[in-house]
């Protein structure tokens, strides 16, 4: 995809200007491939783009990435060879501000060495002038969530004809991200793996625990289309569920749903979380859904708005997010549920339409 | 391996108590299994250790997070709930300290909100406490790291018997990865597959490109044992050289092996980037050899000592760094050796054995 670079950079000059800030830096982390087009690697080497309210938006960039940088027009591209000191370099095209705007994820080191080089300067979070923009997706950033989406789906059709029984969990991760760039997706992230007690650990991965007869395993899996990311988890039992696990299942998949159904325009995005957590406590289940609802989507993962007790921020058509209750039952097993929805003047869009029941392998 | 991390925090503070810091707050980076064993995940939810000069040593973490941590005795573990200020938890464990150090690669959000938090503080990086403390390796990081290398040479080995004609760079990337998780990597990482002109891009990811007939195509590659990295680099021909690359990559030979000759306890690291360069510049590819000759490896793909101009650091036993000189011609292809090696009382200890030739492959 595309963007238009320039516009979204004279939005970014428009919310400068709202609150303030003089330069916005944008390292490491999801604002700058959203404004430049350019998705830098983690290095200890600086990427840095500097956008100036009143003057031009650079890329200070490393020679040897350089020729990985796309000439999007919007943007100047600076290459520095090893040698050179790209702190000097950015803080001599911020130039004299009095507030600086710095990216969410930027390393410490580089944060620490331009407030040493801009003494004068206040600095703050890039998301506050950035992260207001990114959380409303355009028509063309949708439709790359719900392709995504649409991907994740194939997958989880393909893992209920999946043998699982006898095979070490990380086996099984392996071939559900090789399944994730099958499906479509341009790059497969490592998928979890939760199977039996390890269930119960909401963010395992996927270890050498060997899949059994009985085990409830929780695989959270996706990828990215266009650098729009897919986030699912499915819930599959080996062999028919005990009595206990198909309660909660019921409770939980009520849950899921009434989360969805609740993400409406102008809801409160802790209003989701409550949707869902009001069905999992009434039920007895409340001590064991020890996570957040859900969170914002898009070129990162994690991102604005989260769904949240606390976030009172109201649901804008455009937002994308998860809804992903779970129970977890300590050393026994655990199960999630997990779509990506947007919202939308028209209710909830749900981009993953694949079986929320729980589903039965071998 | 699990390591005596009591006695790593004993040194810590000894190293703090040099520099006159008092509290040493670590968050995600290689710093963190490095104290504690636990290696944390890319999170807008903070996970922090904070080793106080004189106090305990405490692990703030998400309490979804937590399960994953092993109690390793050294130090307290602390989770919050999803609602709980984790900035607060710091702030307040680490007291009322006059000079704190951070992670290198902390998030900037986390790094000015504890600034906020404690505005008497100096900020300072953690490296500063810990790179010299890490850049020397003990006898089982070593044999880490020597396991990470000779599984990336078994992997080495079986890509001289592979088809590389008429494949996609990232068909073949995965099937390295592939190979790095059989040959022994508890984890490959991506690697790099350029091939034709897309090797004279010294950090090509693998794209869509098709190898063809009289590409040279540049792999770099390797996984983690234990953590510990291996990276190793190997081009490979389809089909015979052109006079011109043979030409070429007769001096990289050369230059890469004074490079590994040069890698004595004693030598400034900066004298090994000068070992690789002198042999190309003097062969007259001094302008196509764009980076520095290496950097230092281990819980980190890339942390101290760097091989380049300017680092005078003296080499010492037990310190692992790549040797990794490489010439890229624009447009037309790339090529690069990179072994990891360790400064031994007894002279350089190459940690990859595989061959060094250019190896012509069908």
């Amino acid at each position: 995809m595309t963007a238009d670079y320039s516009a979204r950079i004279d939005r970014a000059r428009s919310a400068m200007a709202g609150v303030g800030v003089d330069a916005l830096l944008l390292s490491v982390g999801a604002d700058l491939p959203y404004f430049t087009g350019y998705d830098a690697p983690q290095l200890e080497r600086l990427t840095m783009a500097v956008v100036l309210g009143d003057g031009p938006a650079s890329l200070v960039v490393p020679r040897l990435e350089a020729m990985k940088v796309a000439d999007v027009g919007a943007i100047d591209i600076l290459p520095y060879d090893e040698t050179d000191d790209p702190v000097a370099i950015v803080a001599g095209l911020a130039g004299d501000p009095r507030r600086v705007a710095i990216g969410d994820k930027t390393w410490a080191v580089f944060v620490m060495a331009l407030q040493e080089s801009m003494p004068d300067a206040a600095f703050g979070k890039a998301s506050d002038v950035t992260a207001a923009l990114r959380a409303i997706k355009d028509e063309a950033e949708i439709e790359s969530l719900a392709a995504a989406g649409a991907a994740s789906d194939r997958v989880a059709q393909r893992l209920a004809q999946t043998e699982f029984a006898g095979r070490p969990e990380k086996h099984l991760a392996s071939e559900v991200r090789a399944m994730c760039e099958e499906e479509g997706h341009d790059k497969g992230w490592d998928p979890i793996v939760g199977s039996g007690p390890n269930g119960a650990s909401p963010h395992h991965g996927a270890g050498d625990r060997v899949i059994a007869e009985g085990d409830t395993v929780v695989i959270d899996f996706g990828g990215t289309i266009g650098g729009y990311h897919a986030d699912t988890t499915r819930t599959f039992c080996v062999g028919e569920p005990s009595s206990g696990v198909a309660a909660a299942y019921s409770v939980l998949a009520e849950a899921q749903q009434a989360g969805v159904d609740a993400a409406l325009v102008g809801t409160e995005a802790q209003g989701v979380d409550r949707a869902t957590r009001a069905i999992i406590e009434a039920a007895g289940y409340g001590d064991l859904f020890i996570h957040r609802t859900g969170h914002g989507i898009g070129l990162d993962i994690h991102e604005d708005p989260y769904v949240v007790e606390g976030n009172e921020q109201a649901l804008e058509p455009g937002m994308a997010f998860t809804v992903e209750p779970g129970i977890y039952k300590q050393g026994e097993w655990g199960m999630r549920i997990e779509d990506v929805v947007v919202a939308t003047d028209d209710g909830p869009r749900n981009l993953n339409q694949s079986s929320h029941e729980l589903v039965v392998v071998a």
